[in-house]
């Protein structure tokens, strides 16, 4: 094993942050390396904005459900999903952009979370943690509006850094085998996986907090998927120009 | 800059290999990376399927547009998204999953694209290529009938891995001005980055083509984006159980 590879297996998600400061070169850094990520026909579909401004952190932090890191982090970035620059480069390029394509959207959004998870990367090989802030979704016509994000873009989801001041566990995962098939999707591999995952869970959950928490994935995912959820995306996309066509 | 920085920032598309062998064990490793990933809730909607099969590689090279290193790479790798596995797991912790969520499929897409970004992570820190394969999306029907597909699962991109046989030069991206924005998303900043950015375009065509390509990234983004693009995707996710709610 690389360090490289020593590096990916420790993430764990970071929600406590000394105060030592991320300088904005080592910010630009860890923004280089998300633009260096394979993106989809070079349409580099990823914008960053970093919000210092504390009140808009609040506001932020408020949006996704109260989580306090997302206002104090020393560093929030929030990636967006932006079709507006090639959109604009398509039309400086003499043609017309098609808008509302379900194809589009899958593509800017991928291209974020790959930008994303290398900006995760260069952070964390700089000794610092993170944590994604999806809960932005809870609220994202607000949060679209502090950003002032123009029409063909939408927020996919916070990222907050520094240097960590606290040092969880790393989740355990499910097996491999349950994740990476042969050949063709085998449907037996999620049943054998959820059995043997579930006792790995509840484990994790008791150790992690003296045994406070008992449940098992098979609880956390029905707590999880036996509800709707954000059911505002749809229309909030398709007021932000994401038709899903 | 670390070494882990500098992988990041050497990425490019490997699309011709050596016959040199990836091991099981160390796919294995790339999957774990893989694994290791933030995911949303732990909801953990990633699943790889490897393919060996000579054949079903043909098939898979056809489906995406009959791109040969589909067919020839020493690695396959098609990632899927994956409700499937976590509604299962719902069920089973006596939940009822709520299918259809565009939210949800969100969640599975993005997850897919962070665990395969550290998959990429730690193949080119093995010293390998990768090509990633969005498109097997041509033809998405097809793709999920090769991999025997249930529903609520679909097929995001494949991943194609190995040791290089080219040093392709790495692809210039646009001005980081033009992708890290303070505060607010400033409209500006878009249309002065496309002006920065399509002479830098042009030069990188030019040079990589010995003058065969004259192209600015306007023009590209023109071509790409000035067309519909994938238009039976909306319906092909409806029919796996992505309904877009």
């Amino acid at each position: 094993m690389n360090d490289t590879i020593a590096l990916l297996k420790s993430h764990r998600s970071i929600r406590k942050f000394t105060d030592k400061n991320v300088s904005d070169e080592q910010v630009a850094e860890i923004v280089c390396c998300a633009q260096a990520a394979a993106t989809s026909s070079n349409v580099q579909a990823t914008t960053v904005i970093r919000v210092r401004d504390k009140d808009r952190r609040k506001q932020l932090a408020a949006c996704a459900g109260g989580q306090p890191y997302v206002a104090e982090a020393p560093v929030l970035l929030m990636f967006c999903a932006d079709l507006a620059r090639p959109a604009e480069a398509c039309q400086t390029g003499g043609g017309q952009f098609h808008p509302g394509m379900t194809e589009h959207f899958m593509i800017a959004t991928i291209d974020v979370a790959l930008a994303a998870q290398n900006a995760v990367v260069a952070a964390e090989s700089l000794g610092m943690g993170i944590c994604y802030i999806g809960g932005i979704r809870n609220n994202p016509q607000e949060v679209a509006d502090l950003l002032a994000l123009p029409d063909q873009v939408y927020p996919v989801f916070g990222l907050c850094l520094g240097f960590p001041a606290q040092d969880p566990e790393v989740k355990p995962r499910l097996p491999l085998k349950a994740v990476l098939h042969e050949e063709k999707y085998d449907c037996q591999r999620t049943t054998d996986g959820i059995s043997a995952y579930d006792p790995i869970v509840r484990e994790y959950y008791k150790t992690r907090t003296g045994g406070g928490k008992d449940s098992s994935w098979s609880q956390e995912m029905s707590g999880l998927l036996g509800k709707e959820s954000r059911p505002h995306m749809r229309d909030f996309l398709r007021r932000r120009g994401f038709e899903m066509k």
